[in-house]
């Protein structure tokens, strides 16, 4: 069987997505798509909007072969590390070639970005150092490399897509056989779009916005009927509901307790014990905190790692033990899954029990904090069996 | 100036509270009565129904002269350890008797009790060691000890004020010079009675059951205007309140981070962490939680404790470095103060400032999670005043 990857948050899902995974279908020619997807914690740092098993079904539901979940140690993190676990996974699973979005106006070689990074690393590194006294972000300081010693290339911008697009080409090029890439063009909105514009596609930003707007009259021409359905019988999940737990947390630990957090350096334990009692809700806390090296997305990721308790050695470790949780599947799927389970070394997980506890541990956690967030019973993880769709 | 003293809650002030405040006048003649009140958390391990400023104005309008907080590492404490914490603030601002309510059926002289313990505390200790085998409770297996060694001295009594007014008694006897003791009977209602009676006197129990089911009419009988006033000025807390910040911290703490808080021993962080995820509610966890030997006041300080992540070492420390907290006084109380102040060698705090950070630290922890926990705006350390009776 010829296989796809995709790589994706389903934040939540929508016509957009819908089209990717067609592409993804078109122009890999595959017969299956894999789509590795974050779980209740996303990548920029912020709970999901609808759980990990209701955007798994919205998925299978709508052109999705197999849903993988990405663990949460690997899910929120900056691209590289993002992309790091998410192709290790696709990787594991033999998959031959990976599909993903990008925002690029121009056309990148990815393929050839990735071998010239593994040809030059050397070279990439010393100039990273000597731009240190910048005092930049790391994604800031690292396009500034990019930029110098690849002055005629696309590889400047600084869509979420296209870092992460070239994220997965330089890891996917780590591997003896690497997966064939294939980038495709988003359709018309753009990633931080917030406004709806009428067409049948809009981003998940902008979807989001209308949903904690209670304005769902357009959402029917962008999304597919199952989100629409998911986001009108939830209560729409974001950061302002976990801020009480985050600002809580914040208030209890010490700050020697705060620096056994994974990612807090710099003495910015600090400055969140500062701010976390000035703020009166978390999008203040976080315009209090922000400093030129600390974004707001490095913000919120360590927020989440407050949030969770993540140790540095925690992270460390489920990295070294991973594991494949099946969050949903169709029959072809199903094929796909029986067809490779051989072959792969770590544990598949498709009905979570007690003797998967070490394993997950960091996952259930999640699923448990995330769980209390929505202030209903609502399991995430003891149990649950994937989204089959018949 | 002679002065009394009391060791005392008010969770909430009430009638019985006023006239305790009157017969501490009466028996001792003293001209100042000053109250030592736990803060926003309490000695059987809960969340006060009001906040300290609150019941501690109360208090003030209603006979008290000067009302001292007593900090929340000796108030959330079985009764030796809060005696002890109590009496010290007491002895420190060289107040010369003490008055406390008993429910004692016979009379026990309390001073000859403290001698006698002065006096056999090896006997006592190796009679307490030999009943090890019986798996009681400490305050059970104490009981038993005094059986044994006292048969014929009414001090089996298990009432909470009976056993709390022993610990004074023992406590006060160790100092060089020890306040007069003034034990006075409880006026007609018992202290776990759950009914208001239709007399004057209800206990705090019977009233906090009127409160949470938004009974008002009849407690106008037995609390005074201002406790009328603000019970139904202000939503009242309890244990439920806290529960969902409880629930979290136990969830996101390991079992290993859980045996760094203060007394978590002999493994009771496993049944805690498989617990929390039974329970739909605080009381159903206790219940799940309870045992012989872990009683349920015990594991509510023990909750207390994880609530605000209480470790070992911060409440040693916060023993070591007592001080003085002004909550609330009239006139007498502050000429008492005044006189009294220069012989009181812990700092005293009447407007707390940054640099008190250090010192307070537990009890500005304790008073932003209730903050946290009563939803609302209200400071509780930085910058409040104490209540002063024009």
């Amino acid at each position: 069987m010829k296989s796809c990857g995709v790589i994706v948050e389903y934040n939540p899902f929508h016509n957009g997505h819908q089209y990717h995974l067609e592409m993804a279908h078109e122009a890999s020619q595959a017969d299956v798509v894999v789509a590795v997807m974050s779980g209740n914690f996303l990548q920029r740092g912020e709970p999901a909007i609808l759980d990990k098993w209701t955007r798994a079904k919205e998925a299978i539901e709508n052109g999705a072969d197999l849903v993988i979940e990405l663990p949460v140690a690997s899910a929120v993190q900056s691209a590289d590390y993002f992309a790091k676990g998410a192709v290790r996974v696709l990787h594991e699973l033999g998959v031959s070639s990976l599909c993903f979005g990008t925002d690029s106006e121009e056309e990148l070689d990815y393929d050839q970005f990735a071998r010239f990074n593994e040809e030059n690393q050397n070279e990439i590194n010393e100039t990273f150092q000597s731009l240190n006294h910048l005092g930049l972000s790391y994604p800031q300081q690292m396009n500034e490399v990019y930029r110098l010693l690849l002055p005629d290339w696309p590889v400047s911008n600084q869509s979420p897509n296209h870092i992460l697009g070239m994220s997965y080409a330089k890891e996917n090029q780590k591997y003896a056989k690497p997966m064939s890439l294939f980038p495709i063009k988003r359709q018309v909105s753009n990633y931080h779009d917030k406004e709806l514009n009428g067409t049948k596609f809009a981003s998940a930003t902008a979807i989001r916005e209308a949903v904690l707007a209670d304005k769902f009259e357009d959402l029917a021409d962008v999304i597919p009927v199952e989100t629409l359905n998911d986001l009108k019988g939830n209560d729409p999940i974001d950061w302002e509901k976990a801020w009480p737990f985050l600002k809580y947390q914040l208030m209890v630990n010490s700050e020697e307790e705060l620096r056994s957090i994974y990612q807090m350096v710099e003495g910015i334990e600090y400055r969140l014990k500062e701010m976390v009692l000035k703020a009166n809700s978390f999008e203040e806390f976080v315009t209090l905190v922000k400093t030129k090296r600390f974004t707001w997305t490095r913000i919120q990721r360590l927020c989440v790692y407050v949030l969770l308790q993540l140790t540095e050695a925690e992270v460390t470790q489920s990295w070294e033990q991973p594991y494949l949780r099946i969050l949903g599947f169709n029959k072809v799927g199903q094929v796909f899954m029986k067809q490779q389970r051989k072959m792969v070394s770590s544990p598949v997980i498709s009905n979570l029990k007690k003797e998967h506890q070490k394993i997950a541990e960091l996952d259930i956690r999640a699923g448990l904090v995330y769980e209390l967030i929505t202030g209903k019973n609502n399991k995430q993880d003891f149990y649950r069996i994937p989204h089959i769709k018949k």
